[in-house]
C-alpha cells in the first residue's frame, strides 16, 4: 500500500498544482457527491457487517468502472496513522476517515483528481478536485463517476427528495460546490468578515483550509454551498460561481489599491516572509502556512520574479506533519519536525549563496 | 566643517570597531571629566558674554595642546542639525549638545577617541573613548589631556572637594567612567532585571543606547559609575571594573546555558533576525538595533561564520538617521529613511544569489 502512497509523495496535490483559472486566487475546485446504497443502512446505523458489506459491494464495482482503471484502493486500517494524515494534508480523505480507520476505504485515481470514500458519513463520497476555477469540468467528470457507478451500485433515490443522505442538509444533489480561495489582501485591508458575513447570508459556507470546523489558515478559505436540496447542480454551480467571481472581483481590487497605494509595506511584508522561511531554524506549520500565504501574493503580484512559483507551491503541501514524516521515512516528534521542516523550506526557497544554506 | 564630517563617515566609531578587551561583550570604555574654568560662571548661570568668553578660551588652549594637534573644532552652531545628530549617533556629543548650538562646541580627534565638548553642562566635557573593555588605557589618555590642557587654563577647583561642578553630582573627581555592553542573553533569560539592580544597589547607573533617559536599545547597556566623590580615579575604575566582570561573567554564563540548553531556538532567532534584516523593504532604527543585536549575538557565538562581523558593526551606526541622510547626502523624511536603510543593511549583508539583493 505504502508504495503507491510514496508515489503520491513525488507528485503536488491537484489543488496546488497552481494552474487553471484564475489560479492566482482560486487554488482549486471541488465537488462533492454523496451516495448511499439502497437497503443497507446509513453508516449512523450500521453494523460492522453492513459496513463490510459496503465495502464488498463497492470494490466490485470499482473494479468494473472504466474512469477508475487505474485507481487505487487503500482499507484505511491497512494504512499507518501517518499515511491517513498524508491523505488528509492531500485532501483526499476526511479527517474523519482518518480518526475512524475500521471498515473504511478510500479510492484514489492517480492523478489524485478523484477520490472516493466509501463509508465516511454516507456509504459513498465521491469527490473530484481540479485546479484552479474549474467546478464545471470537476462537475462533469464527478457526473460521468457517478453515472458509471450508478449503473453498478442501487444508490438510495427518491424521486421526491433526490438522493437520500445520513445527514439531511445533504439530501436532494448530495452534491457539494466547493472552491479553495486564496484571499491574503481582503484579510490585510481587514475587508475578509464583511465579505464572509455576505457570502453567509447569500447561502453560501465559508470554512478553514482543512474543511468543516478547521480555522482559517494562510488565509485560504474554501467556499461552498449550503443548499442541496430543490435545484440541480448545474443552477448550484452558477450560483456559486456568481457569488465566486464578486469575491475574486473584491480580492483583485484589494490587491490593485494595495500595489497602489501600500506598495512598500507589501514589498515589505512579503519579503520578510520569504527571509523568515529562508533563514528560520525551526518553524511551525501554522506559521509556514501564513508566511508561505505572504510569499505566494508576492509571486502573484509579479514582486518576486527570481523566486521558483512551484517551490512555493508545494511548500503549503510538503511542510505539514506526515508528508514531513513522509519525506525523511520516519516518525518525529512536533518538536523535531519543525526543525526538519525548517531545512526543508531552506533547501525549496534556498539561496545559492554559502550563506542561505545550512550553518 | 562638513569635510571634515564627511571623512568621519568613511571609518567606524571607536565604540563600534569590535576589537579590545572582551569585545564580544564590551562594545566600549568611556572616561569623561567635568571641568569648569575658574572665574567663569557655570553654564547654568552663564551669559552669551561668558559662555564666549569660555569658547575662546579654550579654543586657544586646545590650539596649544599637543594631544589635540590633528584635532577638528566644530562651532555647533556652524552645523546642520543632521550633521549634529550625526555627531550624537557617533555618541561624540551629547543630545544636549546638539539641541542647543548657540554658543557651544566640539574638538575631536581624528580617530574620534577624544572628544571635548565646550558649553555642555560643564565649561569643559573631555571624552575618551576606547573600543573593548579599557578603562585603563581610557583614562591614561584623558588624564594626559587634563594635565596639558590644566596647564593652560585655570580649572575650578577646590583643596576640600576637588573639581568643582555645574551638577554636585559631578564634583569630586569630575570623572565619570562607563562601559557600553551588550548583554543580550541576559535580556533573553530573563535574568538582566536582576543584574541591573544589584548594579544600581552597588553604586553604579545602568543607562540606554544614548546615555541618560534613554531606553536600553538592542540589549545595550551603559554601565557607569555615580559616585565621583571621596575616592580617587585609579579606585573609582578598580570598583566598576570589578562589578564588570561579574557581569561579563553572568552573561558569558548566560550565552553557554543558551548553547547548551536551547541551541536550535538560539539559531533560529539569530538567523531569523539575519533573514529579516536581509529581505526587509522599509525597517525602522530601532527594530535594525534589536535585529543586529541578535545577529551579533550570532556572529558573537559563531553561529554565523560566513558573515562580514564589521558589516554588523557598522550597521549600527550607519542606519541611525543622521548617518542615512549624510551617506545618501540629503534629507529624508523617516518614511524614506526607513526604505533606504532596508535597502542599505541588504546591501551591507546581502546574499551573493538574484534573489536577495533589490528585486
Amino acid at each position: 500500500m505504502a508504495r503507491e502512497l510514496d508515489e503520491l509523495l513525488k507528485q503536488s496535490s491537484e489543488w496546488l498544482r497552481g494552474t487553471g483559472p484564475l489560479s492566482e486566487i482560486v487554488l482549486s475546485s471541488r465537488i462533492r457527491l454523496a451516495r448511499n446504497l439502497e437497503r443497507l443502512p446509513f453508516i449512523v446505523r450500521s453494523t460492522r457487517a453492513s459496513m463490510q458489506e459496503v465495502l464488498d459491494t463497492v470494490k466490485s464495482a470499482v473494479s468494473k468502472v472504466v474512469t477508475l482503471k487505474r485507481a487505487f484502493w487503500f482499507d484505511m486500517s491497512a494504512l499507518t496513522e501517518v499515511d491517513r494524515q498524508f491523505l488528509v494534508e492531500r485532501h483526499l480523505i476526511s479527517r474523519e476517515q482518518a480518526g475512524s480507520p475500521e471498515h473504511r476505504a478510500v479510492v484514489l485515481s492517480q492523478s489524485e483528481a478523484i477520490s472516493v470514500m466509501v463509508n465516511e458519513e454516507d456509504h459513498l463520497r465521491i469527490q473530484v478536485l481540479q485546479s484552479g476555477l474549474n467546478l464545471r469540468d470537476a462537475w462533469t467528470l464527478g457526473d460521468t463517476l457517478d453515472d458509471e457507478l450508478s449503473e453498478l451500485l442501487p444508490f438510495a433515490y427518491s424521486t421526491d427528495l433526490g438522493y437520500l443522505t445520513c445527514c439531511p442538509t445533504n439530501t436532494g444533489t448530495g452534491m457539494r460546490a466547493s472552491v479553495m480561495l486564496h484571499l491574503p489582501s481582503l484579510v490585510m485591508t481587514k475587508q475578509i468578515n464583511k465579505v464572509l458575513h455576505t457570502i453567509t447570508k447569500l447561502g453560501l459556507a465559508a470554512r478553514g483550509f482543512y474543511g468543516e470546523g478547521t480555522e482559517a489558515s494562510g488565509n485560504f478559505f474554501q467556499i461552498s454551498n449550503q443548499v442541496t436540496l430543490g435545484r440541480n447542480e448545474e443552477e448550484l454551480i452558477e450560483n456559486i460561481e456568481r457569488i465566486l467571481k464578486q469575491v475574486i472581483e473584491y480580492e483583485q481590487g484589494a490587491r490593485a489599491s494595495l500595489m497602489a497605494n501600500n506598495r512598500t509595506q507589501l514589498e515589505d511584508r512579503v519579503w520578510r516572509a520569504l527571509g523568515i522561511l529562508r533563514h528560520a531554524r525551526t518553524i511551525s506549520s501554522q506559521e509556514t502556512l501564513d508566511l508561505l500565504s505572504a510569499v505566494r501574493l508576492g509571486v502573484d503580484l509579479g514582486l518576486m520574479n527570481g523566486l521558483d512559483r512551484s517551490a512555493v507551491n508545494e511548500l503549503f503541501l510538503f511542510s505539514q506533519p506526515s508528508h514531513l514524516q513522509k519525506l525523511e521515512g520516519k516518525n518525529l516528534s512536533a518538536k523535531d519536525r519543525d526543525v526538519v521542516r525548517a531545512e526543508l523550506i531552506r533547501q525549496k526557497l534556498g539561496i545559492q549563496g554559502k550563506d542561505g544554506k545550512g550553518k
